[in-house]
């Protein structure tokens, strides 16, 4: 309205909007993009589409388990801060659940540290170790939250391949995405300063076989690289695979930093309790950078954490869990196999790649502009929850730009849902079928 | 043994401590010296101290503030993740509770973050908006995590000296700690980005008055700078003062990010729920930062903390709180009357300082070697522990090592306990008198 005369003074309007700029550190590692879970979040999809893209549960954690945080509500100490090193009780019950998966007495004082979640748990390391220009190597797809974390503090990722099962495979497994060892080697430079390997792999499924950590091992040795080894599904290895721990491998413990999570291993991706299991070289700064950037984890969820991890054994409440995972696992997958899809089928994790390469939409489709201009699979995956009334995640997120081609002919669909749900969406997903080229 | 001729081949040695060197950003601000609250922890003092040390309640929060959280931990969507920004309950309580503290209507979507603590809140403030040596101005004593928090993110601490009372000064209260603002305008360089403005403040308890935030809000504008409004102690503002929100200043909204905290206010310490309230220039970029940093807050306790604020007013809750702050905060400067000893009245917070220039100790007794080497005043509350059986924080530890003389002057004792343990302090700390030159 200013300099109209209407007889007001109006002060000029100043955009004020980046009166303080910010720090050029979220100009990178896509910090500021509009992330994929925001583009993908209910609230943007139609009101009734079954939810299968981020992943987490639509049923509560055990009674038996949030029972312990009422406990814990009720009295004081358990209101107030915790070390931040993380509640005793919460530091031995992690001692005697994964020591003996381990094969080590671990010292609740130097080797064990909580986290606020995983998330923040590796954040912290990367604070902990990464010095400006450090590179960091990530095998592709990666999970999306690596390449800011590492950016923030620093770093540089370094992205490595997981190759893709050839095309002639007829059914190929989460196994059959491979690692080019040589092509590891190569990208280790005189900065590489830290390798992640996350196994059980999200969004792959892939449970990486001893022979593969092990020559990840042998470069680990050979450069003096940390390890950071992302096991938060390690509760979920199915089809009688063995989860092999690269921290267990020879001469590997005292490189290797093993990340765990309570969220996913009873379904309580909201409490933000995750764990560090590393020597105390690693735990020791990893500490100091925590203390700072959090203080300490909130108390009452981690005593339910440690009451989880006290009875999990004796209710044998893993391996019913697995039970409950793989029936789920089942039920997304036949609902491809009777699309005739292709499909990697994940022997760890609760989430399954689907090829959708050859699903056809038209090109003038109402797109919203947040998922043009990014890879084909964005818009796929936009298209099947509209007609079909099922989200997933489009899996070029998990690449960087380089090679976010790979990632396009792939969404993402998690099964932590309850079997209605999964039912419910395998129906739905049926009506793909007039959509395939 | 190695070389000795046992027959055995033992390998050498190998000292794996410093396998991998941590990042040079721990080597600045702190980060890995013994901090204070290790060094006074109940674990190291005798059995049977009192704890005045660290600031957390040795009672619990209100029943009908938890009871949300029960609830929450019995249905679904509450033990999952949150949006980044924070559980909408939660952000429209803020916007109910504090909408009319800041005479706007405060948008959830934009001007609201919810933080794993008002610690993780300020750290991504920091994350967000420093370059790698940008200037923070903070006025000394300081909340130390600021210090580790400013580095960590490359930036570099720089102090301003609140002045302590003149000594010729009978009863003096924490206002008599003041600012000399031309020393703080002497403080900004081109590089200053950010003040931080900690009101009512720890450890002194001041409360700012309007014109002294007036002073520091001129001195804002005229270099184009951020605030940090740390107000997490805004519930606890005792003798009428007034609590002024830097905010609320003319052209103060648009460069003030204000910090609340859950745990000051609910008796809550370990729950981990802070929230940020700021114009949207502020809050987009440290949501940026918060959500690569934790990803989000736990959700169960954000329920709580929602709980809280929605039924605070009606339970003329935060006026009953007060009523029994003031009443502690009676019984403990009571004592310090009794012994004759020259403390600060605090306005604000739940901590005292007590002048302890005047308590003799023998140089030969015998201290830890955590204590020796730093100030007297280490020394000091350690012997007053020891021998008194109270503990309390040497204040030493807010000030800079340039200027950690004026701390030695003090201890600070934390008065958010029930009114039995500080009445049994008050009567231990009697025996302070046979100590006192």
């Amino acid at each position: 309205m200013s300099g109209q005369p209407n007889g007001h003074s109006t002060p000029p309007k100043v955009d004020r909007s980046n009166l303080i700029p910010f720090s050029s550190r979220l100009k990178e590692g896509r910090a500021l993009a509009l992330d994929v879970w925001t583009i993908f979040n209910a609230a943007n999809l139609p009101p009734h589409c079954i939810n299968l893209g981020q992943g987490y549960m639509n049923f509560a954690p055990p009674k038996w388990v949030t029972d312990a945080a009422e406990e814990a509500l009720n009295t004081v100490a358990p209101n107030h801060y915790s070390h931040p090193r993380g509640r005793i009780r919460l530091r031995e019950a992690i001692k005697a659940f994964y020591g003996p998966q381990f094969n080590r007495e671990l010292d609740v004082e130097s080797e064990i540290l909580v986290t606020s979640g995983a998330n923040e748990g590796q954040y912290s390391v990367f604070t902990a170790f990464l010095e400006q220009d450090d590179e960091v190597i990530m095998f592709e797809p990666f999970f999306d939250q690596y390449l800011p974390s590492v950016t923030f503090n620093g770093g540089k990722p370094v992205y490595v391949p997981l190759h893709p099962p050839k095309d002639s495979l007829e059914n190929p497994t989460s196994n059959d995405w491979t690692i080019d060892i040589d092509e590891l080697r190569r990208a280790v430079t005189p900065r590489t300063k830290l390798i992640i390997v996350n196994t059980p792999h999200n969004p792959v499924g892939k449970v990486f076989t001893k022979s593969e950590l092990e020559a990840i091992a042998s470069i680990a040795e050979e450069f003096n690289l940390l390890v950071m080894a992302d096991e938060v599904y390690d509760c979920l290895v199915f089809d009688g695979k063995e989860h092999v721990r690269i921290a267990n491998l020879p001469g590997m413990w005292d490189r290797t930093v093993t990340v765990g999570s309570a969220g996913k291993a009873f379904a309580a991706t909201g409490w933000r309790i995750g764990w560090l299991i590393a020597p105390k070289s690693i735990i020791q700064p990893t500490l100091a950078a925590s203390t700072r950037i959090i203080f300490c984890s909130n108390s009452p969820l981690q005593e339910a954490a440690a009451s989880g991890l006290e009875q999990a054994k004796e209710r044998k409440f893993f391996e019913n869990q697995l039970a409950e995972y793989a029936e789920r696992r089942a039920i997304i997958v036949d609902a491809f196999d009777k699309l005739g899809m292709k499909y990697t089928l994940p022997h760890g994790s609760y989430f399954v790649l689907l090829d959708i390469s050859n699903v056809d939409f038209p090109d003038n489709y109402p797109f919203p502009s947040s998922v043009l201009g990014r890879g084909r699979d964005f818009r796929a995956c936009w298209f099947i929850a509209q007609e079909v009334g099922v989200s997933s995640i489009p899996v070029s997120e998990f690449y960087c730009e380089e090679h976010a081609n790979i990632g396009e002919a792939y969404a993402r669909f998690a099964f932590c849902k309850d079997v209605d749900t999964l039912r419910a969406a395998a129906e739905r997903l049926q009506q793909l079928k007039k959509y395939l080229k």
